[in-house]
């Protein structure tokens, strides 16, 4: 019986793993749940998990959820430091870290300083402060284990080698709702089009970092980290049909494919039970029925989202947290009307090419040049917003 | 430095094999060689690479192949005793058996009981005796490397898992050269037909096994040994553009895929250099260049030798040795123009109908099978031709 925290657990990624979890009672108990926001469903998790914590980033809403809770007698806590807490928790052998952006960094810092299994679906962090938390997991002994479905695939295609066995990694994406829109009709696009995601059911911010492009350039910076390797041989494929979840080209030219149903519930089980692997049978294909697997090289034109992604990553440094908290407002700026889809991109490029890159790669150095990204760009987006005005 | 033999080094196979040695020059000495007939080669072959021993089936070329050698200090051995000897030389750390057919199996056995690692392209060996060759290959510590390129690509999948991990297996093949072609066309086949293998450059009799899709069949069983896996979980899939090479189904619905440039050197390699994999840069398959993948069940109606190999599979004892020797026999009499293309299944299954399985897996039980089953299938090719001359 491994003993598990879920950090974001209301979110698409932390829901299905409770799913998991459930399926796999023998096996995982939950001491530790988290949320943002949602005090209805959190409750209602406690009382089914009845974790020893619990925590809210939001302090004001602790006398709502505790109005939920019944008899639980589960601890309540809030904040960051409440999120810390719960990452480092004692009895936690594995610490799994669903929170989106930016703010999973310095749970999962602190989850990785406990020396802890973490079971990785945010891969903000990682492009904000890659080279702190794989040198940090180096000193802490802990493990970092993909859930990204790409990384996953990647991860488990890694299976018996060493990471001086790769050649290329072909990190695969459907190409999102607008892989056959043309240039010119990109512009018009609206939150309801890019939200409606072929393939995947995933969160809104995601959902657009599909529909642009750039969820595939933090992915090959996420790679770059977890698997140690030069982003000239991290590539990215355009696989409309979504069955091939990424593949390794090893050194003497085999290469090895990972696929199967296009559900995060797998990926995180894979990371959970990692290195065992436990029978599941709902979520299997067919491989006879399976029609044609097609690949293409991406578009970096009508996405230069991902070709800014990859300037940053060559580039290093701060450039990589500056692309991601400029990309992180933007989106939030186009979910909300204030942008346009293409302005996504403008303004993720206009705040990289203001910035001056920091090679300190300290947490506070890191937060820092977050905060001045994030400024940077809400700057841009009010004068977008200004001269449309006028 | 690791010493090795190549058993059938004048074949396909055996010459590849050579390529690949003396492209890891520094990595491999070759310290037996062996052919059955082409004394030419095998003189050639002897000159460049110097083994200590060198053997060939048949003894009375042996003056012949001495003329050959010049001042070569290279031992000449011949007959099955010679190759035993090779097959078990006590300075070999491996032994590459690419013998064709049947004749591998007492070589094989011989190099399995002196413990070595046996790099096994020959297929017939595993069919007729897999239990003999298994229990042996645990009792006396071989190491046995499947080096056929599905069982390659399935050993690759399987890098870090055990074979308890494997819900199914799916062995792919490329269809052969009739794929496309109905029913009633495929009695008046010839050989310059059969032969013409769309994608894969190989021996006589494996390119009319894959012409029948026998050659999957004999996989099937291969497979079942090699992997300790049960018959029901060994499917085949048709897969006309021969990249991906096999795929492995693990239990929680995660499948696994091996792809790569269609050429035996590459398999070759692995299982030689397993489990380290070598730089190689000459054969490389561009992912976003492969156009579409396709899948699709095999049609056992028009290449019944499959469905008879899953029967024979299914049956077990005896019942696979009488698939491959009467196989054999039908497919050396449709080369020699002396039964059609569809005979060969007809031959198959007539044999296989007369014969009372024995579960002796003893090595002169086998024997004894292979002869009955190819004595009897002689038989049936002669009522065949009688037939049609009336």
């Amino acid at each position: 019986m491994k003993d598990i925290v879920i950090l974001g657990s209301t979110g698409s990624i932390g829901r299905k793993a409770l799913e998991a979890v459930s399926n796999l009672s023998g096996h995982f108990r939950v001491v530790g749940l988290s949320a943002n926001s949602n005090v209805k469903l959190l409750a209602s998790q406690i009382r089914r998990f009845r974790p020893k914590f619990a925590a809210l980033s939001d302090d004001s809403m602790i006398p709502s959820l505790r109005k939920g809770l019944g008899r639980c007698r589960t601890k309540l806590l809030s904040g960051t430091d409440g999120l810390k807490y719960l990452a480092s928790l004692k009895e936690a052998d594995a610490v799994l870290v669903a929170v989106v952006g930016s703010a999973a960094l310095i749970p999962t810092l602190a989850a990785i300083r406990a020396g802890k299994r973490v079971a990785l679906a945010n891969k903000e962090a990682l492009v904000m402060a890659g080279e702190l938390m794989m040198s940090s997991a180096l000193k802490y002994s802990a493990e970092i284990i993909p859930v990204d479905s790409e990384h996953s695939a990647i991860f488990q295609c890694l299976n018996g080698h060493s990471h001086n066995d790769i050649r290329n990694i072909f990190l695969t994406g459907s190409g999102g709702p607008f892989i056959d829109t043309p240039k010119n009709k990109l512009r018009a696009m609206k939150p309801r089009q890019a939200l409606r995601h072929p393939k995947w059911k995933m969160g809104r911010k995601i959902s657009i970092d599909s529909a642009t492009l750039m969820n595939k350039g933090l992915e090959v910076i996420e790679a770059k980290w977890l698997f140690d390797t030069d982003i000239e041989r991290i590539k990215v494929l355009i696989h409309p049909e979504a069955v091939i979840h990424s593949m390794v080209e090893f050194i003497d030219g085999s290469i090895k494919a990972q696929m199967g149903v296009a559900d995060m519930y797998l990926p995180i089980r894979y990371a959970i039970t990692y290195p065992d692997i436990l029978p599941d049978t709902k979520h299997r294909i067919d491989p006879a029925g399976l029609g044609a697997l097609t690949f293409r090289s991406p578009d970096m034109k009508r996405f230069p989202s991902l070709k800014l992604a990859y300037e940053a990553a060559i580039k290093g440094g701060s450039a990589p947290c500056v692309l991601n908290a400029a990309n992180e407002e933007a989106v939030g700026a186009f979910l909300e009307g204030r942008a346009g889809f293409m302005d996504i991109p403008g303004v993720v490029e206009k705040v990289l090419s203001r910035h001056r890159i920091n090679r300190d790669t300290g947490l506070d150095a890191i937060l820092d040049t977050d905060r001045w990204a994030r400024d940077e760009a809400c700057r841009v987006i009010r004068g977008i917003k200004e001269r449309r005005a006028l």
